[in-house]
């Protein structure tokens, strides 16, 4: 985005078009929300069957033996043998939990904090210490107010389209021991869309780390999301930690939260045999085992590992047009005039879109007066503050097809006056 | 138990008898388990039907809309107010999550060490200060080891038959503003059976603590789970900490993993509105809600508090004989000797013996030489270690009777052996 191209008169125009649109959207009483990446209801029609998928009397595995009663801490052999290959992982390096792996991410720093992970000396813990965590931005807010409610603090790094700036992150690790570990979203990345490439894997696995339980915390939230055929490839991080002699590197994490129902899920947690053995250990604390039901109910839902792979193709049939169409109305009222820029993701759950530096705040703004909700500007940085003040993250999956072209309508226009603005001397608004 | 009163001819014969039982139950290959407090598949058929219980569609209430997807984060309203009067709670103190109540107590814990319960200045946690809770014991293991995980010191107070030795526990927690937590097992206590008396309740209520932040971590485990008819009364702990101005004193847990599936249940969280926002805050780092389609589960299969009471009750027709059986043995082979103390409890899920001081490790020790395995002697005390070598904790609920029979003939037989060992001058064993 070069502003000092923006035709003037191509903007005022728009932007006479747009208080129109905005004004009459006021008017109308609207009250749509597109803030957060909840699934809509006929994806979750795609696992309805899963609530009568058990008869009575159907409560065992021939590995687990009656899944009502405690124990059988890792998960369903069969079911790990179902999503290990989808995660890049082997059955024995996976862990199935109750939903969600947020909550695992937050159990497995919070855990650090009284018995660090592998590689610290034995016995000790992150208490007491200074620790910090890497944060490409944008990123997940959740990850970073996981970081904030546990006195993490956070360093951020920025986005390329190949994922995040490995040749600041490679300099951060090396020198500085507080850094214990980094949020990535490798595939279809919250909220740009960017899959890792294999170079940017292949360093993660491989950089020298000043701390020696320093954590890639690898959540592959969206590992099996696509939204198009042509789907993104992720190198697999733990061969590739393995390979570089850093076996112990990082933590993989993720659920059916959704792919199935959100809440009503299973997570996933993947590692080497330390890291594992760390977790169950840790976990064994706090728990006798997991819901096995659940799980069971997920092992004769999908009944195998294609069988998921076609449950997810519906859900981008139901998803792909709803992305097409926030992308038609971005392209149509916004493209010509050079005031924004957006994501065009093959998979996951977000469209980013930047709009002009310092607008992103009153784009929202503008929005809410007009009955649309967007997610707080910023959200996707530590804090909840962009430094540029710039960056959107549109979540298309929840509303109807006719609701995302109302709410669209309106979000653009409000980029337009927004823009406006700021760029145009005569604007009064 | 008196020993000086033992009479060495009697106990003499029981040890012949005991040596053939035991060395036959050594030669016949035995293999059995009363180690833990492992419901039994009778009482998992109890609540067969829900599995089933949900038809495809059923996925909605009233109050909270699709259950399938994120949110609802108190738990359905609905179950709340059956499960309300259950504990002695009002619904809206009341959060319902996922299994299991140990998880909860466990995160209780270890999310005070990053922001402390109201009372404390605000901002502050417990890291790096010493924190200390008292441990009535006997008491439950797990509670302990919660605590050793997460760096809390254990204070050991005796049970008493009226609930922990209050006036000890006055005296500590007065002085001692490193105690920031207590743990009880206010009804059926594990593994005592003892129920608090209204004397403790309001005591515990209303001592004053010179911690601002201290809590009653009171785990209600066995609040419907009676055996008897005489069935115990707990007076409402809430309600006490209220009418004595320490509303934020407790904190409520509870679980159907002993009603309805271990593992497959649902955990209660209760308290003050204060103490619930707390809770909720910091839950909500960590979770986009919990797992709702088990909640309507329950909520369909039980319909009603009387439904929970009439499905209790069925445990009850199980468990009663069990433990009858149990003291049936008890009182057949031990009770003319004076070399043991057992408890006749009213509700929960164990019988405590007391054996001759110092060989309680001797009794699990030959029990295992003869095939039946039994709780480590000292897993009712912090650490593994009983002072008095003394007590020993039945779990009479996963045996078949049968079963029971024959581990009990053993388990006698190696008191008596023990006791032998330790009381007769001439015993060569």
């Amino acid at each position: 985005m070069n502003h000092p191209t923006v035709d003037p008169q191509l903007l005022r125009e728009a932007r006479d078009r747009a208080r129109r649109e905005h004004e009459e959207a006021k008017a109308s009483g609207l009250k749509l929300d597109i803030t957060r990446g909840k699934p809509c209801s006929a994806q979750l029609d795609l696992s309805e069957r899963m609530l009568t998928v058990l008869a009575e009397g159907e409560h065992t595995t021939q590995a687990e033996g009656d899944l009502r009663n405690y124990g059988a801490t890792q998960g369903l052999t069969e079911l790990r043998e179902i999503f290990a290959p989808l995660l890049d992982v082997r059955p024995d390096q996976l862990v199935v939990r109750d939903n969600s792996s947020l909550s695992l991410m937050h159990q497995c720093v919070s855990a650090s904090f009284f018995h660090a992970p592998p590689g610290a000396p034995e016995g000790t813990g992150w208490a007491g210490q200074t620790v910090r965590f890497l944060a490409p931005v944008p990123g997940y807010d959740r990850h970073f107010t996981v970081c904030s409610e546990l006195g993490v603090e956070l360093v951020t790094v920025p986005m390329t389209p190949d994922g995040p700036d490995m040749d600041l992150v490679e300099e951060l690790v090396a020198k500085d021991a507080t850094l214990k570990g980094m949020w990535c979203v490798p595939k279809y990345s919250n909220p740009t869309g960017v899959t890792y490439s294999s170079e940017t894997v292949r360093r993660l696995a491989a950089m020298q780390t000043a701390a020696p339980d320093f954590r890639v915390y690898w959540d592959n939230a969206y590992a099996i999301h696509h939204l198009r055929s042509s789907e993104a490839q992720l190198d697999p991080i733990l061969e590739a930690c393995e390979a570089a002699g850093n076996p112990d590197r990082a933590f993989v994490f993720g659920s059916t939260s959704k792919v199935t129902f959100a809440g009503g899920g299973v997570s996933f947690f993947a590692s080497s045999a330390a890291n594992v053995a760390w977790f169950l250990a840790r976990d064994g604390f706090r728990s006798i085992g997991p819901d096995k039901l659940n799980q069971l109910r997920h092992l004769r839902f999908f009944e195998s590992t294609e069988g998921v792979k076609a449950h997810m193709h519906k859900h981008r049939e139901i998803l792909e047009p709803k992305f097409d169409a926030v992308l038609r109305h971005l392209e149509k009222d916004l493209a010509e005039l050079g005031i924004a820029e957006w994501t065009d993701p093959d998979g996951g759950y977000f469209i980013s879109l930047d709009v002009v530096p310092g607008t992103a705040g009153r784009v929202v703004e503008l929005a809410k007066e007009a009955g649309v909700a967007l997610t707080p500007a910023g959200a996707t940085y530590p804090g909840g503050v962009d430094p540029d003040d710039r960056n959107i993250r549109i979540a298309p999956t929840m509303p109807s097809t006719d609701d995302l072209d109302t709410a669209l309508r309106v979000l653009t226009s409000c980029v337009v006056l927004a823009a406006a603005e700021s760029l145009l001397a005569d604007d009064d608004a």
